[in-house]
């Protein structure tokens, strides 16, 4: 054992580390492409039937008369809300405060798009009718994310889901959906892809999460809509001569990957189970996950934290995270995410890890107690 | 033999294609890949080892600081332009007027960025000294393209780009670099990537054009520029989780290809020579080729041409080209590029095609004569 190790080379040499499929190594594209004829010819620009079949199974899939494969969904989704946005004659579109476009793109949308976005809804909740019924009436388009990732994935009612679109069609105003995760929560709504998609006019979904593909987004809609995505598709430098990579990998992963989508629900919603009945100073938000997902939240530091977790992990060979967040002055918390190596872990590994980190963190409060 | 055929499908069907290293398909990916070790690991959005390290070798190559691996050279060259223009203060950049900015990606560099190009030169030349002393005192950016691929691929004198940036330098202009097929004009110049690198403030090099990877590209230049491209590569939904099926490609084939670009070229001078050794008809642009390729010219329409390269085509299995371009009212041309695959044809059938086509051409003449 190594005096000093990172929580994230104790994760990465873990046995049995509990988020995701796999290693995103190359081993991933090797797989995705052992089958596939080496004289299959590459699309082209957007064309050729590698990417317009892959295109016609995921609008299948979504519902929508149209799709178009993406390098990214950052680049397909400020895209979304600028067609949008210009068929309106508006630049206000309305999101969640920690939807992904307003964190994670250094501002693109603002940068480039020159949208302006207003935030629904507080930091902890999604989004509610009562957020968008509070909306100035020139709002051109909504974004919902489901699950809401950057709170642990958090869903609304799907009742509250429908109200919203009734609502937003009503005033004209789009709808879309940042479905990143869309397929990992079918299970607990109990609605197909297909019947979610129903309620927005325009769709984003990620073929690289619960999918596991090696990177690519998919946008869909209304054929006129899906058509100019691909001009500002080739504005944004998206339009490569070679897709292919990622398309022809997307497709073989969700293959494997769509039917077990239930299977990844289920492990979060026994894992956080463990986590909940172990201790208190720890919990997890949702207390139910509503996907394959969720959040571990903790009264103590990073610095507090994770000693403790590399220790319980070099001990069991269960790997919890590789990154602590901070989370205001006193608390941290990481994300959990199920995929194929929940089901191929020993239960009892898991079972005696969580459990120690436990004792681990009775015992912690009982020196601060008698400090 | 079929009743109706287009020029792409005789083209596809030749067994002698003129053009190019081989067919774009799965096996250019396949082939990169057999010899990696599945448990490499990916990039993550613009870090590891995978992407760092190919920037490095792309840094040295190029003889800059820096360099950053891009999804396309759209992004890339879009947001260098946008970068030097955000340092000057001023919107006004400058390019050739059959820039690939200006006819091939949608007005992204206007639509996105906002940034007013002027055009340099006309439509039959490269840029010239001339051209560049004749601009306002604002402009933030000249990028010159070498070769100038649409007309060709025609270069300057050598002594021209010295003086045109040895006065941006005077007057405080960036001068950047479209250098998709850089590699592909070393062996005329005579000079290496980094010499010629070295007149200019930034450098696009396309990896799939003479190099023959899958796609993508790299820009190069000071540390603080790549910085800041990385942040508009972001913005524009170019840091993909994963580009390695790119970068691992780009440098497998880099090693093959850079040693072999002295034969691109000198395949090039040979064909053109016998092009325009043989009808007066058709000649080749530039007459004599300064990188790895020409443009054929004719005073046929397209419709008058087709059949007659079909035909030759499917007689001598010597594929000329995919597809004309009309040119004003009367003519049409089509590109040339050399690759791999023009070494290892036989010369009898080249020369033999050529003389037919020759033969075709002249005995149109004599028709249309004596109409």
């Amino acid at each position: 054992m190594r005096l000093t190790i990172t929580l994230a080379e104790a994760y990465n040499e873990a046995p049995y580390p509990v988020n995701g499929h796999g290693k995103r190594n190359v081993q991933v594209l090797k797989e995705a492409f052992e089958m596939i004829d080496g004289e299959v010819d590459s699309d082209m620009y957007g064309s050729g039937s590698v990417i317009e079949q892959c295109q016609d199974r995921f609008a299948q899939l979504l519902g929508k008369p149209a799709s178009v494969f993406f390098p990214s969904g950052t680049m397909a989704q400020q895209i979304a809300l600028r067609i949008w946005s210009d068929a309106a004659g508006s630049k206000k579109v309305a999101y969640h405060p920690l939807c992904h476009l307003e964190i994670h793109e250094q501002d693109g949308l603002k940068k480039l798009h020159h949208l302006e976005p207003m935030l629904l809804a507080d930091m902890t909740r999604p989004v509610l009718l009562s957020d968008v019924l509070g909306m100035p009436d020139d709002v051109a388009c909504v974004l919902l994310e489901l699950p809401q990732r950057e709170i642990g994935g958090q869903l609304p009612d799907y009742a509250e889901l429908e109200a919203i679109s009734a609502h937003c069609r009503a005033k004209g105003i789009k709808l879309h959906l940042d479905g990143a995760r869309l397929f990992e929560i079918t299970p607990y709504y109990g609605r197909s892809a297909e019947q979610i998609c129903s309620l927005f006019d325009s769709v984003y979904v990620s073929v690289y999460k619960g999918l596991g593909g090696i990177a690519g987004a998919v946008l869909a809609g209304e054929y006129d809509f899906a058509e100019e995505s691909k001009v500002w598709k080739r504005r944004h430098g998206g339009d490569l001569i070679s897709l292919y990579p990622y398309i022809l990998s997307a497709e073989y992963y969700l293959e494997r990957r769509l039917p077990r989508m239930a299977d990844y629900y289920e492990g979060a919603v026994q894992l956080a189970e463990l986590y909940n009945g172990c201790h208190a100073s720890k919990w997890t938000v949702p207390q139910v996950p509503v996907s394959n997902m969720f959040h571990v939240h903790y009264d103590l530091s990073k610095e507090e934290l994770e000693p403790i977790l590399i220790e319980v992990t070099q001990q069991t060979g269960v790997g919890f995270t590789h990154v602590l967040r901070p989370k205001n002055e006193t608390g941290c918390y990481y994300e959990v995410s199920i995929g194929d190596r929940y089901a191929e872990l020993p239960q009892e590994k898991v079972r005696e890890a969580i459990r120690l980190l436990g004792e681990r963190l009775n015992s912690l409060d009982r020196q601060t107690q008698s400090l």
